[in-house]
């Protein structure tokens, strides 16, 4: 996988630049400044500059940005053009959450199909996501062509399954077991869903 | 509520070393360096020791950091020396989820007890959690003198319910809903586990 010279750090920040001027678009409001998005990000207006100045220049001086025109090139920056079809593995409770959550089409990704070891969900439908046997993981995967997986299996089990993920072709896994996986770096990009982390930064301000 | 001068993206950063940090001791390691925690983390070593720097000095020059010392001075700093009660508000399949999940407490969280408006969840147990009647919430939360609530209620009523949290004296909530919550931001910190903004980081790698 080609990797960019952008710091990952940068390309962390952009969905969230995103869904606050998605939020501000909603709103009505046509135009931003870096220090509007700031304040509403809790991150400096020099910051947001210096990021989207590696994308080339989205704002005048003085005019600020208009909201449309940069909502179109993170979107395309991101690769959200067209719509990604996902995998949840495990329709255990998270994997049924994430089967029957409705936030993920309008923004870029549609929640497709499920996997799990239970005769009795397999062949059923939790949402709109038919429930395959995890056994024809791999081959279903590849016949629905999908690169993006959701893991929600128990923990006992989520290294074996993200490996044959790897092998499926699967290229980004959200990882919601607690397990630290150890995957091939140049194959596929794993993220981790803790919620101690964000626990543990609010913990600081507390006492 | 007090605001300290590092700047928040610095403490959000703490929780990662510390959790990288505590998975070297776990593999018996003992002394690590800003290089190689970099290395893990995919950040520079300077940025780590930039930010390691705002709580005075934890490494000498050429040896490196000793991990015990580390881990017990960013728990301190993040306010982990003592185990803060957890409220989950909804026991839906997420809230069952977290009143089921038993990676808090060695980080220092207790999930203790769970709201409900079901006649049929109320008086019930999942996990250890005892499940409460929401209309108690308040004066629930002031028994057990809770600071800190993960919210997984149904999105319709997830402002109303944040606000019955300020009310009650909630400091900390961690926020499933995809409701952007409106709280007054002196009186409570709020973070939201949004799944898209970590698939929409990945994507920006794929095609």
């Amino acid at each position: 996988m080609a990797e960019k010279n952008i710091p990952s750090i940068v390309i962390s920040r952009l969905p969230k630049y995103l869904i606050t001027l998605e939020r501000l678009s909603a709103m009505g409001v046509e135009n931003t400044s870096s220090g509007e998005l700031g304040a509403l990000l809790n991150i400096t207006p020099a910051q947001i500059r210096k990021d989207l100045s590696f994308f080339g220049g989205f704002g005048k001086k003085g005019s600020g940005y208009a909201i449309p025109h940069l909502i179109n090139s993170i979107r395309s920056i991101l690769n959200l053009d067209s719509v990604w079809d996902v995998a949840i593995i495990g329709a255990g409770k998270i994997g049924q959450a994430l089967a029957l959550y409705e936030g993920f089409l309008n923004r870029g990704f549609s929640n497709k199909i499920l996997f799990d070891a239970d005769p009795q969900k397999i062949g059923q439908k939790i949402g709109n996501c038919q429930v395959f046997d995890i056994k024809n993981l791999k081959e279903k995967l590849r016949e629905y062509d999908i690169k993006v997986a959701l893991l929600a299996v128990p923990q006992v089990h989520a290294q074996e399954v993200a490996d044959q993920l790897v092998q499926a072709g699967i290229k980004a896994i959200l990882n919601y077991t607690p397990v630290y996986l150890t995957c091939p770096n140049d194959e596929v990009y794993v993220q981790q869903i803790d919620p101690i982390l964000q626990l543990q930064h609010m913990t600081y301000y507390l006492k």
